[in-house]
């Protein structure tokens, strides 16, 4: 193979081909995509089924924790298993600029097979365009999903039946992605050992859903942060949502270089963190599910769902006040993910 | 709403938010995306379930006869159709540029909305990245598509029973999307009355399943062309492929327009257009099935598998000689699709 994306890669012709075969089929490896089809046959299945998609162009494609290709499938893997999927399979989009390293191409695709290796999942399906070069920033990945509803589920976790006193629950320390990333650029000259959190969490999830009852909804917390996504829940479900910030988990990096930059860590993006709202009575049990797995060990329950303020998010802070948080506006970092 | 895509468009804060629900969830208008979760319930369907994907980069992004978003729509709805599944959901993936203007969105979502009811499909999950100006051309689009097999295949098409004599039938004129496409490039200062084909062929090929049996395999006929699909079919199936040059049905501007730039209508991009291989037995009444469908008007047959040459493609030239068809080697047309 050459070592550098030419048009003709992304041309349908020969040279397609054999970036197929040589390259993605070799990777990602299930008899679904060996057909060599344009689309891909998933079988029949008895299920309720849910579709996501998302379209990753962090910048840059390699940082600390992780690469684009792990991104793009803990992203789409983690927007099904918030919802209540188990994901089963992802499509792989890949828009390349012309002179893009074939050996970068090569890690790319490598991270992708062992992320979705790692997460249970396969990639059935896929297609590659090359435009010229200056014409996209070296390569912007889209994976699509397709997952089945877990069986202990009705239908999906979409925030029915949250009521006063419920608790919410993070799996971990904020932030981590959105700083390492933007440490990573290499105009900004900062040094730090933040790594991406970038991680699938359909196996932490899975037990979960095994073991606890009474979770009403998840989120994972990606653009925005965990800040934005409290601000949609208490308006999509009308209610009050009650933070201390005293709970919040953040790593001792984090804040440091949160502070210099004037940063807010509620309002950073997350690639491996996930917030969940559960009954009251299962709290503990479901605090102990999360303990027990590696992508939970600091889980922390940093509120509640309150009857006071609907539609509010309000949180208690260190110092003893109250600070009202909301969705973020404007942009914070650009192409974090 | 701002004149212009910013960066916050894409932050996934109050902006995304605002450009969702006013403009996605206004144009593609259906109850799963206007829960605005990070992913859609389909719902239970006891049928086989296909899966595909295509990231369109078109350049430019309007033509005579449709634009990226038409294109976005039709293009991931035939690649369903032609393996035999009825296409029900898509997902719409945006990479836009920032200062894009939002005009130009609006034209495109809107036409995105117009084919995916056109072809009875909805648009239930998506994703907005924008990236700083000059790191990607304009916009690009991933339609990714979920759809469940025809009640009359147990397979997919997938080639299998494929013999000796069986038809070749192409539903059209070749070449229409290339040139179009090519022609509305401002800097090449051609003046043609060719519109693109672009086109759902999803209706048409229902209708040939429900009544026509014996139907081997369809392909639609984008990048590459006729020439590249009958050679992978060719080369995949293990068959010799015999092609009339006289019977390809190409319209006399695609003619002169080919003749003038030296291009070959073989090889060029098609977007409503789809070749099916098909048992001798049936061709009439598949001819019958399609010419009565405006989509199929022009369809004609123009070959037949044969014992000679196996994994080649020959056509019997207009003048009486034998040509052997290649693959598309390089690149013909960049961003064509």
């Amino acid at each position: 193979m050459s070592e550098r994306i030419l048009l003709s890669h992304g041309s349908g012709g020969e040279l397609t081909h054999r970036l197929i075969e040589e390259l993605f089929v070799a990777h990602f490896d299930n008899d679904q995509l060996r057909k060599l089809s344009d689309s891909s046959l998933l079988g029949r299945r008895n299920d309720e089924i849910l579709f996501t998609t998302d379209s990753y162009v962090v910048d840059p494609i390699f940082f600390p924790g992780g690469d684009i290709g792990k991104l793009s499938v803990c992203g789409t893997v983690n927007d099904l298993a918030v919802a209540g999927a188990q994901p089963a399979y992802l499509s792989a989009g890949f828009i390349i600029e012309e002179g893009f390293p074939m050996e970068d191409l090569r890690r790319v695709v490598a991270s992708m097979a062992r992320e979705a290796k790692q997460a249970g999942v396969q990639i059935v399906t896929g297609d590659t365009k090359v435009v010229n070069k200056g014409k996209a920033d070296k390569i912007f990945i889209n994976t699509s999903g397709v997952g089945f509803l877990h069986p202990h589920l009705g239908s999906s976790l979409n925030g029915r039946g949250i009521k006063e006193g419920d608790k919410i629950i993070v799996n971990g320390h904020l932030g981590e992605h959105g700083l390492a990333v933007l440490a990573a650029r290499e105009d900004l000259q900062i040094s730090s050992q933040i790594h991406s959190d970038c991680a699938s969490l359909n196996g932490l999830i899975n037990k979960i859903l095994n073991q606890v009852e009474g979770v009403r909804m998840m989120r994972d917390l990606t653009r925005g942060g965990l800040a934005t996504v409290m601000c949609e829940l208490a308006g999509q479900a009308n209610i009050g949502i009650h933070l201390e910030e005293d709970d919040l988990p953040a790593g001792e990096q984090v804040k440091g270089l949160c502070e210099m930059l004037g940063l807010d860590p509620l309002y950073l993006a997350n690639e491996g963190k996930f917030v969940a709202m559960v009954d009251a009575r299962s709290a503990d049990k479901m605090m102990d599910v999360m303990r027990a797995d590696p992508l939970g060990r600091n889980a922390r329950v940093i509120g509640e769902v309150v009857e006071e303020h609907p539609s509010r998010v309000v949180m208690q802070t260190r110092i003893g006040g109250r600070r009202i948080i909301e969705m973020l506006t404007g942009e914070q970092l650009p192409r974090i993910c």
